[in-house]
């Protein structure tokens, strides 16, 4: 299944970039949980363009209209459903890329899966507009995790070669995902943030762009969430995050790092803390055969640059099977990861909050 | 579900380190197709313990008897099932770890998560021998998409810091899947091979581990496999990667790499060769929007060093929650990398198989 | 998962009787369908209420609203999301219910459910308006399937103690299913729909309400579909169908009749038609180990008496943990069997191009 | 998928009439769960064949061997898997039917879905073998049930023409249950069962079969189990028990009959005994709006006459596409009724263990 996720919860997101709306219904939650509107459109807002430089120039608010399983700001038990109407719609951009595929975008292979019937206006079901209702899902996972005392927290890591400090995985808290909201830029270290601007504003002054690393972290997980094999909380985690335009990479704890080390470097060794089973250091990402072992979750997100850039590349002509030359029109990020960082988090809440009730 | 994976095709992976048996059954391959049962003995026998100086002791033969879902060598259409008993078992070694946790183990999470009633022998569950009815399972589906035109090779990309040349993402092909098998460890350059064969004996020698990275490739799937969204390749090559035991981070093409790259720098272009779309680059590791495109499907897989080590650690005696003093006896692999790497072979096959039959 | 169904294609069904709208989101149909939507407000015309002197006052237009998944009118394999408004809700009617339980309706099964949260006006999740988007994805199915030379029909076989004639299960044809519709009730003979009419009068003007059983045939399928086991027609069908509120029973072929039978009655023998394998009789209903056998799919399903009645009933003051006495108020349907016939038709094409589609 | 059950528990069946073993896989059992492998004996015991006049002389003791998921007999948490060895298997009776299909059986659909490579020995994969590992599985489930205050019994209601007493569906008891598993046959009048019994050996003397209908009730469930629409009690227990071979109708509560039945009359009208709610009726089975009500949940099997008879059929050569005659040879059951009681009782226990562990 192309637009469904979770075991407990049950996602299902629909819509194309220029549909006349966009949408997710969430089946499985819990009956009575009070969901705040303001927040859950608060936690929109961070991932809606047109707020800044360095963002697309396509302005919509985004406000979702809940169409079934609320009753008077409750859930109800029946599936939520929400839409999210497509106002600032250009489809007339997007005429040529029917014919010439964007280097690296979805354009060609969305053309041979659908037979030439894929919307292509704005990228269709492929947009990167369709990580809207999947932040409204996880903003309100977000909302019902902090009744269970867990918090979830984005940063960006890396942009271009600019890079902010990496989490501390033992003592991540609540006080630093805060101070990551405060900066213009979700970074650790606002001098970093300011780096990485400018090295987008560059890019994006060359009619290019650059990609980046998102650090997520989830404090406040019990021990014991998760499965075995294929339902460890990497694989879930893992199954949700590349369903993000542009995720090419995942890893947890030390990763790719920790790869090059010995057992004895990246183990993390036990030790009570009080009546608290925790271990000195982090480098398995607080996941151990799949399940939380009650430390923070850790895992980084790869993203690549966007593909849509101004600068002219070399493509072909679908329609005549002959090399042709392309230069994407239309608005575009210079970087989506400012912008994609409550998508990790809504992300990370949803298959956390759908592992929580597997347990 | 924790033991079950695929959509089309559905495998489902029982047993523990020390069961009578372990085994998999897999529901929806199609019938008529030919097993070779010899080709299918080689290809676990890649995965064997007890082959070298650089393995685990135990030896096992490792030759699954097929239950149900074949007659005369062909499928029937009905699910077929395989087992592999269990016979070189030693529970004592596992005695102390029921109750001290091994660090970086599955012990603890398993013991929070069912209660105490896992099974700790051998690691139970969570045990790398759940691999065996994985690599069964992805053998057959390796033969079966020969006969679609699809091949799958993987190689050790790193150990420790010995690294071995990359895939060429662009033109990798069946010769360089057959030299690496000829190589006492499969890597593209022999060299390379000893250097990490000497690394993982120092290792071995002072009672550590090493991890690793293993890099997979994907040849001849046509463009047009695989599903928006939560049904892309990289959701479901991670989603059974993830399986096997010591994977902590995957990265499809130029991944974290490439997140550090410009959009001009990492885009594809795409170019026709005679009357076939190529790319120029294949950064993409040739999947778009989640979704093959005719290019070598490339990713990697980074594993954790074993962490069962014979080197004192800390830990914590769980009946007194109070801290205790942990050398793991047994027999463990220094690196389970070289091992992996059938593994990760099966795991692509299975993934690969089923998003072909779901298109 | 309550409000999902398929396994190639994969519906979602959302809202309430009182919600700002009901929807459903469709998965996995594939690209370049086109679809009549006349045609469709057509087949939903035939389940909305408000038509006769037999069915509720409620009136709503029940035109649905495509969000996504089509372009230019043709599916383009991204979700198909509709939504219907609803329009003509009275919720004031519905106060007394949340406290004093209607007899067999879900009212108190559903406050247990949902510790008290469920939405109680009209039924909420749990009402005979949740169709309408069952019927309109059953609807765009039937288009499908007529492409593909299945055609579905269902009429009223039993309202009360009237019968209608059952369909010949061997030759039920096309025009059989056309002249259905042209009558003023779905039956094969006009004047069993007229003696139904009056009983189903009878029992409204008494308060009372009258169940009946629907029969239903799908011709044209090819041998071949539906897989063994769990996965059989039989299945699968009872599967969506017990999802329209009201059945409390569903049978195949001879079912219920046809367990009195001996082998020698029962057993549908085979015979050449020409090139074509049939059987003389059809007493399977065209289904043989879970999988069509070519001959027309035929099933009844039973629906209970509509428990909303008028007249006075024994019930619980859930407040008080105290009896109470009921006297349902708001308007009903005092049969919904001829409105469900469409509704048939809809779970069973459903069923269909979902079993084809995995074929 | 055709082999593969549950949502929060998740069978997987496999098998063949004659292949090396039968068995299943059962994933998402709790840890921790004491299982009596003598009671499961003896509940298998109930479905074995050879142990009277009217079942088939095919002898098998049907152990089981659990593989895995069992550790000092409690559940570990890891897949409970158990095979049962085909010992007593004498292909050379299935010859000519894999050319000349058996009536009413899935000879001819199999060989159409699998291309003519079905396993066709003794039925292969839709033989009522199967049930023998669904009988397991489900004799677990009874277990665990027992120990959730949840008892599950059925009787044969009718075989032929002769009808046993219905369950009282108000009152019906854990005595009732252990009377009828006390009497030759199950049923709840012995006399009942001997008319029975003497039908069935009339038919077998002429070479026939009969059919009939099992009554299954379960008693104990709390009300609030099940889901909505798809998720209902009634789609989860009819999704398993057309599983089991010549189920060809379901019906809950007063089903077919309570169609005919006006609202007034069909009604369950709620009052309080004591502090617990209950319902002066129980024509809806225990069930409403998909989710159990706390009364006992009551449903009905129709099972088809053995397609399998002696008597000289009308069939067809597949080979030559021509008409043919058919004397089906092999040991069969003149009525599979009375060895089905445990099966539908497994399969009941099973859905109903699983909406337990799915609320």
């Amino acid at each position: 299944m192309s637009s469904q996720y979770g075991e407990k919860i049950r996602l299902s997101i629909f819509g194309q970039s220029h549909s006349p709306a966009i949408g997710v219904s969430i089946d499985g939650l819990p009956a009575g949980l009070r969901l705040d509107m303001e927040e859950l459109c608060a936690f929109l807002k961070r991932r809606s363009p047109g707020q800044s430089d360095i963002s697309t120039a396509r302005a919509e608010d985004d406000i979702p209209e809940v169409l079934s399983g609320l009753v008077n700001g409750k859930t109800c038990g029946a599936p939520l459903a929400l839409i999210i109407r497509n106002t600032d719609v250009r489809s007339a951009d997007y005429t040529e890329i029917r014919d010439i595929p964007r280097p690296s975008h979805a354009d060609y292979a969305a053309h041979i899966k659908f037979g030439g019937f894929q919307d292509a206006s704005g990228g269709g079901h492929f947009s990167g507009r369709l990580t809207a209702p999947l932040c409204a899902a996880g903003g309100i996972c977000v909302q019902i995790l902090r009744g269970l005392g867990i918090s979830i927290g984005a940063h960006i890591l890396q942009v271009g070669d600019v890079r902010d400090s990496s989490f501390d995985a033992v003592r991540v808290s609540v006080d630093d995902f805060e101070a990551i909201r405060r900066n213009a830029l979700p970074v650790l270290r606002p001098e970093a943030g300011e780096s990485m601007r400018l090295h987008i504003l560059d890019a994006k002054e060359k009619g290019d762009s650059v990609g980046g690393v998102i650090e997520c972290a989830a404090i406040g997980l019990p021990a014991g969430i998760g499965d075995p094999i294929f339902g460890g909380m990497e694989n879930r985690i893992a199954g949700i995050v590349f369903g993000i335009p542009g995720v090419k990479g995942i890893e947890f704890g030390s990763g790719f790092a920790g790869a090059g080390q010995r057992g004895s470097e990246n183990n993390d060794q036990f030790y009570m803390e009080g009546k608290e089973v925790r271990t000195r250091t982090n480098n398995s990402g607080g996941i151990l055969g799949g399940i939380t072992n009650g430390m923070p979750v850790i895992f980084r997100a790869a993203f690549k640059a966007t593909p849509s850039i101004g600068i002219e590349q070399e493509s072909i002509r679908l329609s005549r099977a002959e090399n042709a030359v392309l230069q994407v029109k239309g608005r575009h990020d210079p970087c989506i990861v400012p912008r994609a960082v409550p998508c990790v988090e809504a992300a990370a809440a949803i298959a956390i909050y759908d592992a929580y009730l597997s347990r």
